[in-house]
């Protein structure tokens, strides 16, 4: 890998982990694409552009008790990274596989979580939330 | 990476490759170690030891149609292998996080796979015969 990307890689993953760990999400919103894409573990469906993504992604970090990442793969502009945690006393497991694009914004994000429960023990927990900042963008843009 | 690492790495992952394409169960045997730990997409608790691997990994081949890796990812003695495909008409993508032994068996390995119907739907298919499996394991070592 060229001595400038692998720089940008690793400048990318200094203020992601910096991020996630003080869950600051302005900071979360400066690396996230105009145009991400982010597949998430409960549906197929995956969610469009930097607001939603970022909302979500906020409601994501706060939720999962001792997220911490462990092992941690790079190739290209493209990483995996493991994480764990726990949600409401059960433990989990997760990846998050990360595309850079040219500019070096996070383009594409995949989440897969094991198990099943923790998976819909969190959903249930983000998915009012969730709901209610969808109806707040809907109502804004209506009034707009 | 030395060299010698890095040429069994390449070779174990042409043989696994192999080995999914062509569902081939007894070369699945041989590359897993005997104390193999398997994390699975459903439940936190882990399945140890290399008959019962071999058999959960045999059903999950299987019954994924249109089992295709896609990105891979390499560190030391472990992979990050993303994969696709389908149960029942729901698409899933999933990935496969491996460690190799020194002795460059597989030693670990933990799935997870979004979304979490697909997950579901797997499990319906493959708990009737793992049941059956490990009924038939008991039985044998009560008359052993």
């Amino acid at each position: 890998m060229a001595g400038p990307t692998k720089d940008r890689n690793e400048a990318f993953l200094k203020r992601w982990h910096r991020i996630v760990a003080e869950q600051d999400m302005d900071g979360l919103g400066e690396v996230l694409s105009e145009d991400v894409s982010l597949g998430v573990p409960p549906y197929w469906q995956r969610i469009e552009g930097r607001d939603t993504a970022q909302h979500l992604l906020g409601l994501v970090i706060q939720n999962i008790e001792g997220f911490t990442y462990y092992r941690e793969w790079s190739e290209g502009n493209e990483f995996a990274l493991e994480f764990r945690g726990r949600v409401g006393g059960n433990e989990l497991q997760g990846i998050d596989l990360i595309t850079l694009d040219d500019d070096g914004q996070l383009c594409r994000l995949d989440v897969m979580i094991r198990p099943v429960n923790a998976v819909i023990e969190l959903r249930e927990r983000i998915a009012p939330r969730m709901t209610e900042f969808l109806a707040q963008r809907a109502e804004a843009a209506a009034s707009a």
